[in-house]
């Protein structure tokens, strides 16, 4: 997007902006493409099937989230939702549903989690858009995981103290690479399999954490898990 | 609760265990008080409208979290049992709705909200319920602060980088009184008015906090919050 540049309206955009929320020509709305930043754009034409839209000036620059990654086991459709939205607000770059063992969804509705991220988007303000993946089963995830990512597995069998903070940031700083990003995992309602668990640990690029004495929920899981790496590894610093 | 002790049941709970869970004499189940832990009991009689269960053995000892209160300003009915539900998972002592300037809700349904909670704790095995609280006037709550309480207050106008948790633990330390608490407040969708975060700003006992450049909704920075304090100050040490 740039100044005066024009935009044409679809079908549906037009009768949301014209039909639905009633503005007319000269009237102003916010836009963002996930890549520009926030404009503001006047309404240039407005009609029944289509309109044009012509930006005038940016509003906010674009917000990038760190290079982390949120894996997540599908569980029921509101809470699925839930943690797409939150991975959103909370600053996620990537959002990968994965099938574990104990997860009951084999298929996931790609384009309607990615709809719904785009909500999600506009409803806090942000400029960025993560992309939400296919459904893939973890342990091909892991078979091919990137040289250098690092992965923080939420293990809710390390219950008790954990030196989360500290550890994470020491690994940090002790590692060579620079920019080869991280990425979280979060189980299902029932947990890792045992033969998951075992794998993980035994993994290089795996750090598992844990968080706190109580049993959380795994939408709950990711939220907290997320402030843990945004506040001490992210860009909460 | 004790072993061999027996409890008399309702005929609500009487229907639930032998008429929906269909479980008969013999059958064993889990129980919480909120103040013994967890204790397997078995079912020493079942009839129609009540029955008796009598305690086996304790399953688990009493957690209880932080002297830690949530205040919220209550929103949308989903969301709000949302940030009660996600209150007890994380460890709150204690829930208060508070009415801010900004907030819709004039009246909450106390009753429908406590018996979330309870419903929160039994699903993430939780001992301990937190007390939900009627709506008070945030301005009131000010007004009858408790001595010694500190007020960690999530304030969406203190963008950018934020030295959180070395400034909370640094408060802490500097502390003389140790054991008189911890309370959090997340405002509504609209945010605080000016007149409120200019009050809250200028109280002793209030430490202003930023969750991260985007805008988070209230259920969501409720959640960070919680993790913050639990991760640097509560039980995740």
């Amino acid at each position: 997007m740039g100044p005066e540049q024009t935009l044409d309206l679809s079908r549906e955009q037009a009768n949301y902006l014209f039909n639905v929320m009633r503005l007319g020509p000269g009237a102003e709305v916010a836009l963002f493409n996930g890549r520009d930043g926030e404009w503001a754009a006047s309404v240039a034409e407005a009609g029944k099937r289509g309109g044009v839209l012509r930006c005038v000036r940016q509003t906010a620059p674009l917000l990038l989230p760190p290079d982390l990654w949120l894996l997540f086991a599908p569980i029921k459709k509101a809470r699925t939702d839930f943690i797409v939205e939150k991975a959103v607000e909370m600053g996620a770059a990537r959002i990968m549903p994965v099938q574990t063992e104990f997860t009951n969804s084999e298929r996931i509705r790609q384009d309607r989690l990615q709809a719904h991220a785009v909500e999600a988007a506009e409803q806090c303000g942000g400029t960025f858009v993560p992309e939400v993946t296919d459904l893939h089963r973890l342990d091909r995830v892991l078979a091919d995981w990137p040289d250098g990512r690092r992965l923080i597995f939420a293990d809710e069998g390390a219950v008790g103290r954990s030196a989360l903070l500290p550890d994470l940031v020491a690994a940090d700083a002790d590692q060579q690479v620079q920019g080869s990003g991280w990425a979280i995992l979060i189980g299902p309602e029932g947990g890792f399999s045992q033969a998951e668990r075992d794998r993980l640990r035994g993994l290089p690029f795996v750090h598992p954490i844990a968080l706190g004495p109580r049993i959380l929920r795994a939408d709950t899981a990711a939220v907290a898990a997320l402030t843990l790496f945004q506040s001490s590894l992210g860009d909460w610093r």
